[in-house]
């Protein structure tokens, strides 16, 4: 199984502190040493980072622990290889355009009997189930709504019903975000937390470094953080339960009859 | 104008060297500074990095000058805007999947009166003509082939028609490699040059550095080397002819009868 990592947020955001902790989970505290990424969404422009190296020998890694990127969509992932072999084009987050945009996925998880047809223009490059999923996410999107993106609404709704077609074949913990919401799915763990005003002080669970939240923001920042598990010991982080979907947009989680955005 | 290099290889190379000097033409020893980018091919897989910054303020191009990549296709761009904005999603080279393989481009050049129909699944994300040029690379591609990718010389056939066509807008120096073949056309500006055995000592013209290929190679390396203006100053460049069209395969420009690969 692999771990999962991504930010919302309505400004942008850089993720150093939440990501110098889930780094050390690819291959220092925890066995996720099959290679990692991330991606940043920065206006309608994606930076993509694979490797196939653990995430804790990775120069790329390094640099992304201290390049503070500011992003208000971030994706990142940790693998433990389970199908498909350890090679760059089976890194995850992938990432496709549709509509004129970007779309970024990470998985964490396992498919059986999965192998959807997939006769629409996207095809995986790899040989994950993964990237199979995220194409046929894109492909059904594309059939349902054709040429235009339609209002969030009807985008998640569409999404869900998928993703529920999908996690039906296993274990489909997943993270998607067109660089507007961000979609989480959860079939085992994942947890979240909305940091806003007034900011505290987070202290690490997977090392010693702390971070007071209040010297860096402003009190109109909100900042959605999902992960397979929580990042910090001194936080109250939310589980979702087994099946559940969320939509957050803006650092927030969204009512299921949100108003269009 | 903007400046491109590519690189075609027979085994996977590292292009430390070459975009070391490449990249001082982003602010230093020239004036492109509107932001840069590089795709690597590994396997399938893509390492795409782009920024904003001006390369020689870039850590991620400082992390590329000390990190030996190694890949038989890779494909820089150092950006000059002419059309479209200093945004990341204006950064070349762009990356999009085309029958489960990736393909990258990037273009140096102005296209006037350029406004292509997309109507098929590629569409631009930033607002460049170069994006909307690839996206109708692509377009044609997928029109004239269907669901399959077909042997290289037909492959060609197509990319030299789309090329053609879109060169007749303004000046379309440009690179494009779906990480097998590298396809390059020349407006204005290219040059190449085809390093093989008995490897030869080469001097940077952007900087006092040097590298004798002979210590890191073995008598079977082959390796084409494409760029806007020599990077070296003992070496012998060819340049293209306006007009042309070259397709390299593991280091060599291939013949327009070339056997099928």
């Amino acid at each position: 199984m692999c771990q999962l990592l991504a930010m919302n947020c309505n400004v942008p955001t850089d993720i150093v502190f939440s990501f110098t902790g889930f780094a050390l989970r690819g291959g220092q505290t925890d066995t996720h040493h099959d290679g990692w990424g991330i991606a940043f969404f920065e206006g309608a422009g994606v930076r993509h980072f694979v490797d196939h190296q653990a995430a804790i020998h990775s120069p790329i890694a390094e640099l992304i622990k201290n390049y503070p990127i500011k992003s208000k969509n971030v994706i990142a992932h940790i693998r433990k290889a389970t199908q498909g072999e350890v090679m760059l084009e089976n890194c995850h987050p992938f990432v496709r355009e549709l509509w004129g945009r970007y779309w970024v996925f990470a998985h964490n998880g396992d498919l059986k009997e999965f192998a959807p047809v997939l006769h629409g223009p996207f095809r995986p490059v790899g040989t994950t189930d993964s990237e199979q999923a995220f194409c046929l996410i894109l492909q059904e999107l594309s059939e349902r709504f054709g040429d235009t993106c339609p209002p969030l609404p009807m985008l998640r709704a569409q999404v869900e019903k998928t993703v529920r077609n999908i996690a039906a074949h296993g274990t489909f913990n997943m993270m998607l975000s067109d660089g507007r919401a961000m979609f989480a799915h959860c079939s085992t763990h994942l947890h979240y937390i909305v940091r806003q005003h007034p900011f505290d002080k987070a202290n690490l669970s997977d090392e010693d470094v702390s971070v007071d939240f209040s010297q860096v923001t402003t009190p109109n920042d909100r900042v959605a953080v999902i992960v397979t598990q929580p990042l910090t010991t001194n936080e109250q982080w939310t589980a979702f339960a087994p099946g559940e979907i969320k939509c957050f947009v803006d650092g927030l989680p969204q009512k299921r009859d949100f108003e269009q955005i």
